[in-house]
């Protein structure tokens, strides 16, 4: 069947005078999670990975994928002619390369402009140079031969109250129109769905976890104009827009409009514009490419956005805490799986008022599951709980007030001395991140180091970024900012700022650990020579394992610290439990002697 | 006679329509430090700071300098037109922006281009955007005025032997051209002087402190061409050259020969190749630009280098004890001042096999001088030790073997528990970075975060990185490696390079603390995930002063580091010492108790 779709894609290219196509899983927006309406990399090879791409020529069909998706794409594609690409083994090369090794003088490459980010376009025309290649970005070849593609799922919009959000949308408009000022821009077209979200004051469904609406939005001097389907937005939000200054256009004729302007300026994220939108601005239009101004305003947190967060946070800790409780009465009398483990979890977040949804699909691994970090149990493969060992947490809820992002490791009976100190020492580094001071001005690399540096100590790495930046009420992966070894070293901490914290440790074969709480960048002030200090406001209450620590891996800092935080978790949480679960609480919380 | 000065410069500008005329302190090939020649800027302003910029109008006269010089440059030009603008401060711009908001339509700038990398280039045209402005850069306007400019000092190279530098040229040259190959540059000019000494394996004495042979090279394919001034060069290491294929040119003629390569490639470092010189390049010629490949080959010392090295420490070390000894014996009943300590210093390196020079000028400050962390004593401006306080020495020595860089801190007699807690600070942060386990991959960033987060940690910073690559038997500061903030995140610490580790506390109009060792970086190996770890060894053995620690602030992990380090420092410094000099060792060495 795979092959029979390869064909009729390959007939397709003979028409259209393609030598190769090439296709992923992209939504118009870039964006990170997409409606499987959009995912024909998916169709075409029958690999539902989050990350792939298949080139087709007429000679073969390649998928290229990285090391989380080797043995899952292997599987997925048997029986069918597709060439599999397993990047990042030692000689295999990844689809760009594939590109320039293969294409010729003379050939024509083509895709879905609207799938592929500018960024992404200039990347695969890099590898043309000093051939005359063409590429056509103008059509949608999967799409016609998709016969039985779903359709774009459509979700309604809501409007943010100020009590939640803490700034107008006349607001925030009038600091995007400010710093376009600034930049010489007379238009400013957002194609990323989280910065038109926050910027708009608005929050959808039209994906699961991620509670944005498909849009795009095109501000100039004068006016806004909101791309998006009408059906999504109720007469009442509608109205309220109109207020506000912004007017609905229908979400397909952004590219008519964009076309339209024949003079100025035109403010953009390269990253996040799709081509084909890029394509359509007139020759007399200077581009000014910057990542989204947006992206830097919605990163720090204003006052409102912070209470709401932190309110969020105990909700959604009083969700884990109940888990862990019950998981505690119930692990040696019920079969308890991981899917369980998500199961509850949710139900003990629908309790928490303000519950939306979760912000992302729940991460429940036991013991070597969770070596693997971004483990996913399926009711295909899954493990049952058993009285001993390791079970790893990392789940979120979104909420009226924020996205949560926590993960805990708990032993459910017996485990090793090796188990309990590696818990330890991850544990170790999260405390030595948590516990930083800094000078306004740093960056991510250096904070992921904070984190990372305690691990490396021991000979341990772990194969991910030590922080992410989180949205509010939005996206669980919003920059600028992030921890990490390749962080940007030009976007600094500043106060506002929401950033996980979670370095882990993974044992194939045996065992995952990782912890993760979020952070919040605060203001502390100047010290006597002028130097503007900061440092981070733990957001996340949740017990860490007490039953997993070998205290002898702690200096009298990091346990001090750790009763510290043991203490406000109580005061935090205990007046929102009772009974059982307050028991649980109470024990979990007590403090260790230094 | 400043105004003079300015005055002639002006007249020349007029007859040769030049409106803005820029001068600074640099020779032809962006030296860190340079001959009294190459002192323009100083010649005309009076301002003999290392770092400055003067921009001359038919209007005024323009001096730039940053904040370690805002106050001798004030006094140096007293008396004159020139106006100051002291960078750095709020609201002061710096040259480039004057450029910008100065230079009109229609105007035309001139510079010595041989003066301005062509990245120095670029910086002030960028300034010109969208204006109509022309650049002059063949011409030395303050040459012409400059009347009894002192004459270049020309010194004379010597070769080094394999003994000492572990790798001939032909060998090196090899390596060059493999790369040069990869890169396809059919030519290959270096102009940074460390870097041609390096490659050719000689040395010279052009330029105190700095053993470089001013000099340009040409490599292609078949030949390798050293521009240098033939005096310089005798016959014994002309026929050495003439062995390993390098032919002699005139020093001056680099910039027709370059003009009279018709096509082909050349590669050069724009950061270190003066403009004019790029201009020379034909147009038909494709410019490759990169860092100079040398730069990354030199910074990882091989073996026999690291085993000089090693050694050349320890002699400086040697130097140093005996110069703490003297000190003991000597503050009570003579009187020493800074100026002393810095022969004194000397005077004993002197006594050590195989010493050269000096590889920087001495820094000695006592107590509040040394707040300043670039410090130099004069014969007009000096301190006389008292038996109390602190000194700081930062000092260094050019060896067969090696270039050292270490700063030591001691008290002289009584000092405040303030200071002792700042010192102790400062060891704590050196400490934590010496001992720092860390993945093959890990860029200067990260580094400088290790030690610095430690003085974060109470509020502290210090306004300087925390280490720069040591140069063998060649520049105290070498790249392409640095500890800091703003270091390239690209650039990884490789095994075999050398780094300084150096962090400080200074008190303004109190006292200055710094504490410095050379690290090498060397490999660990493989984890069981197959993931490459490294670690430092430490080059430098000096004792720390144990009178100035105050141990209630170090944990035991840094006590039993410290009492390793003396315990190691007297093994390897106590067969080279005796009497009073090894009795001084035996008591700054003695084990802390944990």
């Amino acid at each position: 069947m795979i092959d029979e779709r390869i064909n009729l894609l390959r007939n397709k290219m003979i028409e259209r005078n393609i030598d190769y196509y090439i296709a992923i899983d992209s939504d118009y927006h870039n964006s990170e999670h997409v409606d499987p309406h959009f995912k024909e990399r998916s169709f075409l090879t029958g690999f539902t990975g989050s990350a792939g791409v298949i080139i087709v020529s007429k000679d073969e069909a390649c998928l290229f994928t990285d090391g989380r998706y080797h043995i899952q794409a292997e599987e997925q594609i048997k029986g069918s002619s597709i060439k599999l690409y397993k990047v990042g083994l030692e000689g295999v090369i990844n689809h760009l390369d594939y590109l320039k090794q293969n294409v010729k003088d003379g050939d024509t490459v083509g895709f879905d402009g609207r799938c592929f980010s500018l960024n992404d376009f200039e990347r695969i025309n890099e590898q043309f140079k000093g051939k005359d290649v063409k590429t056509k970005i103008d059509f949608d070849l999967v799409g016609e031969v998709w016969h039985d593609r779903p359709d774009v799922f459509k979700g309604s919009a809501f409007s943010l109250d100020l009590k939640y959000c803490g700034k107008t949308r006349e607001e925030k408009l009038k600091d995007v129109r400010c710093k376009m000022e600034e930049l010489n821009a007379s238009h400013y077209v957002i194609s990323s769905l989280d910065d038109i979200a926050w910027l708009l004051n608005i929050r959808g469904n039209d994906i699961p976890h991620n509670p944005i609406v498909v849009s795009f939005l095109l501000i100039d001097r004068d006016d806004v104009f909101f791309f998006v389907d009408g059906d999504k937005i109720s007469d009442e939000i509608s109205l309220e827009l109109k207020k506000s200054g912004v007017k609905l256009k229908k979400y397909g004729d952004i590219y008519d409009f964009i076309e339209s302007i024949k003079e100025g300026s035109i403010l953009f994220d390269k990253s996040k514009t799709n081509c084909k939108l890029v394509n359509s601005i007139d020759k007399n239009v200077k581009k000014i490419m910057l990542r989204n101004i947006t992206t830097d305003m919605k990163s720090i947190k204003n006052e409102v956005e912070i209470k709401n967060i932190r309110e969020a946070e105990i909700k959604d800790c009083v969700a884990f805490v109940k888990f862990f409780s019950y998981l505690e009465d119930h692990i040696e009398k019920d079969t308890i799986t991981e899917l369980d483990v998500s199961d509850l979890l949710l139900k003990f977040r629908k309790e928490q008022e303000g519950f939306i949804e979760l912000s992302y699909e729940t991460i429940a691994g036991y013991m070597e599951n969770a070596a693997s970090a971004h483990y996913q149990a399926t009711s295909e493969k899954y493990s049952v709980l058993k009285p001993e060992g390791f079970l790893l947490i990392d789940s979120g809820g979104q909420y009226y007030g924020g996205t949560i992002d926590i993960t805990r490791t708990i032993s459910l009976g017996k485990i090793s001395d090796e188990m309990k100190r590696d818990f330890t020492y991850a544990l170790k580094a999260l405390i030595n991140l948590s516990r930083t001071k800094f000078l306004k001005g740093t960056n991510g690399i250096s904070f992921d180091m904070m984190a990372r540096s305690v691990l490396w100590n021991y000979g341990l790495d772990y194969k991910h970024g030590t922080g992410h930046g989180l949205g509010f009420m939005l996206n669980v992966h919003e920059g600028p900012q992030s921890f990490s070894l390749r962080a940007d070293p030009k976007v600094y901490i500043e106060p506002g700022m929401v950033t996980t914290n979670e370095p882990g440790i993974y044992k194939e074969g045996k065992y995952g650990i990782r912890h993760e709480s979020d952070l919040l960048a605060v203001l502390i002030g100047k010290n006597e020579y002028g130097d503007t200090f900061m440092e981070f406001e733990t957001l996340t209450y949740c017990p860490f394992d007490l039953k997993s620590i070998d205290k002898k891996y702690l200096n009298s800092d990091e346990i001090n610290w750790l009763n510290e935080y043991h203490k406000k978790t109580y005061e935090l949480l205990s007046p929102l439990l009772e009974g059982r679960d307050l028991d649980w609480l109470k024990r979990a919380t007590v403090p260790l002697y230094v």
